[in-house]
């Protein structure tokens, strides 16, 4: 294995240490947790968090900033955050506002946050949970009950974010995060695997012609091993997987996400880009928004994930809203 | 060899479609010479483009656009655009302000861009050149006379974008161009190769336990190869030579670039960033901007490099301008 790390015991919190260092004064930040918190929540806004497994990134703990999350509490890598990480958050961030939980559909996430959520309510802290399952490659997984919550949950984010800096309550922005989830659909797939710092070889392999379609975000299997094709061909399935799902219909607005696993060059993920541009021209949906890079990744994973989502004038709304977090451009 | 392309001989003119795709209005595209320029240089600026061999992406691609580059014409993965490149896209964004072009040290890209630009400056059209040559590993290589041009290349664009925005002429744009290369330094490392297209195997092979201390974005060899070691010891070692060489000094400001080579995951990009700016605050450095992500990337290889730039009132003023390009966060 080789990584850019000092000691894979302390690669999630050194990572955040980074995240911190390279945001002076922007943050709060508490190791013994892994928490990274805005400073400057508005009292009276809804406060927002999610944190599941490490080794997503930017998910979510680079995520964290006026118009996105207000704060994250992610566990190790691959790993849910334990309960008092989620209680601890929840009361860090707490007004009278309420917090909003946002929750990758996974059975450790939901069993950490559940009881997390519990203990924060025994002390009367007013908490709503939106729960994000859009991948439609497998309807259970080896760690779900239901489907998996991949890249979608960055418009979930985003979407309540913005609903929440608008002024809408704890009751409305939930019922953002239900709509946005509602009418976002993703599936993924992969060229390589990838190996968890702690344990130090790769969690699966795929031979030199062999790709897996339908992957999950900690490499659980999807819906077959299949040989390596074009990139126009691959694309072509995943986007069809993902219309017919919903379904999208000709004539819908749509936000559109080529999404690289950590270890895909952005090149690669333009040139799909193209391909997946094409394939909504050919049915008929107009794309206004598009967000091509590393959103929701696997470690150095090579792959990527299509997420579209279906667009009404509240949703595109809050799309266009400004937003901040820990990792920018120029 | 897995990638996503449809064939290796059109990666990257799919790769440009799709970021043409991506931007809809924003560009005037012109796919037989690989150019991509803003559809709005105001005419009486200082026009500035930029363009050495694909697979570095963004760079420079990906960074045409206001405050940035006004124009850019890639050649092939790892080569030099041709000489008509160069100087159609001149002609393209030629105004009476004239034109600047910026060019990394590699003997492929000087001949083409001299040769491209002899053809521009006999039609009239006034040019201005800033050779890029920040890399520390080495002073000749593989492909150069003299110094490597990396990704220090990000702040003489950003500088000289932002200078000519400001309305200064083409002779005091070189001059921020240069006055900013003179004070950039950069040194990159490889944990693996890369597999450029056209080929279809490794550049080069480094074993389970190596590493390419001084790597070139080509695979150039650099300084030494290395056993496997924490990031702590890696940074120590590219932060020395960076800042020795300029040399910098205790109290000096900086703006501190950690860059992904195009493999390698965000979470470990900022694990290195805390390592730099530990280093920073060891010699009395203060960091006044950071860069972390993927900025001059060597196709899927993992590795990194680190830029430091000695900041001056100047400097600093135009890091601060905005600047748009291809690719956004949300």
């Amino acid at each position: 294995m080789k990584k850019f790390l000092n000691d894979p015991a302390n690669f999630v919190k050194e990572m955040i240490e980074g995240i911190s260092l390279a945001n002076p004064g922007k943050y709060i930040y508490k190791p013994e947790y892994n928490i990274l918190a805005r400073n400057d929540i508005p009292a009276n806004k809804v406060a927002i968090m999610q944190g599941s497994g490490s080794g997503h990134e930017p998910a979510h703990i680079m995520c964290v900033g006026k118009g996105m999350l207000d704060a994250a509490c992610p566990g190790n890598v691959f790993a849910a955050p334990p309960m008092d990480y989620v209680y601890e958050c929840t009361k860090l961030i707490a007004n009278d506002a309420g917090v909003l939980h946002i929750i990758n559909n996974y059975q450790g996430d939901r069993m950490s946050w559940d009881m997390g959520r519990e203990m924060a309510e025994a002390e009367g802290i007013k908490i709503g949970v939106v729960i994000v399952d859009d991948d439609v490659s497998v309807q259970n997984s080896t760690y779900t009950v239901g489907r998996r919550g991949v890249a979608g949950n960055f418009f979930v984010i985003k979407c309540c974010a913005a609903a929440a800096e608008r002024g809408k309550n704890l009751e409305e922005v939930v019922a953002v995060g239900k709509k946005v989830n509602a009418n976002v659909r993703s599936m993924g797939m992969a060229l390589t695997g990838c190996i968890p710092p702690a344990k130090g070889t790769p969690l699966f392999t795929l031979a030199d012609d062999e790709i897996e379609i339908g992957i999950g975000i900690h490499g659980e299997p999807g819906r077959r091993r299949d040989k390596y094709r074009p990139a126009k061909d691959i694309m072509e399935e995943l986007f069809t997987a993902i219309y017919e799902d919903l379904p999208f219909a000709s004539g819908d607005r749509v936000a559109v996400m080529v999404n690289g696993m950590g270890g895909t060059p952005i090149s690669e993920l333009y040139l799909l880009y193209g391909e997946a541009a094409k394939k909504c021209e050919e049915k008929g949906l107009t794309v206004v928004h598009n967000y091509v890079g590393n959103y929701c990744t696997s470690l150095e994973m090579q792959g990527f994930s299509l997420t579209l989502l279906k667009l009404d004038d509240e949703i595109e709304t809050y799309l266009n809203d400004p937003a901040e977090c820990a990792i920018h451009v120029f």
